[in-house]
């Protein structure tokens, strides 16, 4: 995974763990894409105190993965999520003519999809 | 739900997140179910400072569900795999004769299983 993905996912994980200083800097860099510059100007620091807030609060969301692995196991959700699709896919392609299976599967797809949303 | 499996599930939820003395004395409580005298005893303290460890430690385990809810959205989680799995035994129902429909569902299941399995 691209690391700034990785990141950011960590920071829509565990982010509330941060404090609100933390958080605030976190989404000008991974919401709002600000260079650290801009965000050093718009939070009243210099250039180097944004840079090792980051990577501080970097550090602090990647312990809580190592502790709760909450990542990983949305990863590996959505891997198995994507092969009861498939598998859903197979039954609706076998049998087009079959309306009530049809329906029954759509109603299953659904649920999936807000399994894959809780998180 | 029953308060004492709640405490438990937020225990198992979050509990790498305690220290290694919080979560000694929340095992001896809940995993192995020794009362306040016996923790008191094995841990070399008053039942005083159990009952204060234990009353700080769900303190803190709960301020964790706060912020990241997993045990709400773990509940939500299995209530819309139950539902997905009566859709499915539906499937089953309505075509006992249709063994490939049958090896299908019977793979969406181990998946879905494999999916509650991972909180």
């Amino acid at each position: 995974m691209d690391k700034k993905v990785e990141e950011l996912l960590l920071y829509d994980f565990y982010g509330e763990l941060l404090t609100e200083r933390q958080r605030q800097i976190m989404d000008y860099y991974y919401n709002d894409d600000y260079s650290l510059a801009e965000i050093a100007e718009l939070a009243d620091t210099s250039r180097q105190g944004v840079y090792d807030l980051l990577k501080r609060s970097r550090k602090i969301l990647e312990g809580y993965e190592e502790k709760l692995k909450l990542l990983a196991r949305f990863e590996e959700m959505k891997e198995l999520l994507a092969e009861a699709d498939h598998s859903l896919k197979e039954l609706v392609r076998s049998q087009p003519e079959d309306d009530a299976l049809q329906q029954t599967v759509s109603h299953i797809k659904t649920k999936l999809t807000a399994i894959d949303e809780l998180f």
